[in-house]
């Protein structure tokens, strides 16, 4: 996810890390962002269609940021280490099918990894490509909670 | 967006409010969740493609995500407090086509807004109805900075 354009290899997925979710930071994003009781409160997400404490799915998501974010740091820190040009990634456009499979309830440990699945060169910039990224989200039992592809301009490498 | 299945009308926006993103805001996001510099750092980000310090797309849902939920909530105490039945609306299954369409800067005020464009009977789930929404949030100026298509379920009307 760090790559030059030419560099970047479909179907190879790359592991960003594990996250825990606990009580506390589940209700805290939710106080901020997604006030509903199944989010805030252990008793009514009991009586909730969900029936447990789970979190905002918004929050799922903004925890795959975070780390996406330090894993892009953590190698660009690296290869300028090694003395290497650091290609940049551009901003993403957005995103598309974005799917919520299974709620995440406290203590689950979600594992994000992504996998390129497409790239092309852009017709509007020069210079760069555009790849296409599946993210999943799997729970510690393996199921995939949390599903999206993004596309992302990734640059091409200086001639 | 808080109907019973039968009463929800296709083509009729619903404006959730309007949200003014401060520096302070911006970056306390940034740091939680989306670290690079141009969320960071007017200076970083004055160097960047972005030009000025700039809201984490993320952050710009979230906000609408708070909105929405802060108006269904206003709008569930006005249907109780007029002795009706408050219909539920269901988890939603995720969304598609996310487009951050323009950079948010500090001190620009985004309006969010939701119209639903398609609805049709559950196949999956009896007693309940599915509706497809668009959301946009407009910037002062009344260009489009954001839009998404997002999935619901709704609940039919108690016979």
């Amino acid at each position: 996810m760090i790559y030059f354009y030419e560099d970047i290899v479909i179907g190879e997925p790359i592991v960003f890390g594990s996250h825990t979710f606990t009580a506390e930071e589940i209700k805290a994003f939710a106080r901020r962002f997604d006030p509903q009781p199944f989010h805030l409160d252990e008793a009514a997400a009991q009586r909730s269609h969900f029936g447990k404490l789970c979190a905002s799915g918004w929050h799922t998501m903004a925890v795959w940021m975070r780390m996406m974010v330090d894993y892009r740091q953590r190698k660009a820190a690296e290869i300028a280490a090694g003395g290497e040009p650091v290609p940049t990634l551009g901003p993403s456009p957005g995103f598309r099918d974005l799917r919520w499979l299974k709620p995440v309830y406290v203590g689950d440990t979600i594992t994000y990894s992504s996998t390129v699945i497409d790239k092309r060169l852009s017709n509007s910039r020069a210079g760069w490509g555009l790849i296409s990224v599946q993210t999943v989200g799997l729970n510690q039992g393996g199921e995939t909670v949390v599903s999206v592809v993004s596309t992302a301009f990734a640059e091409r490498r200086p001639a």
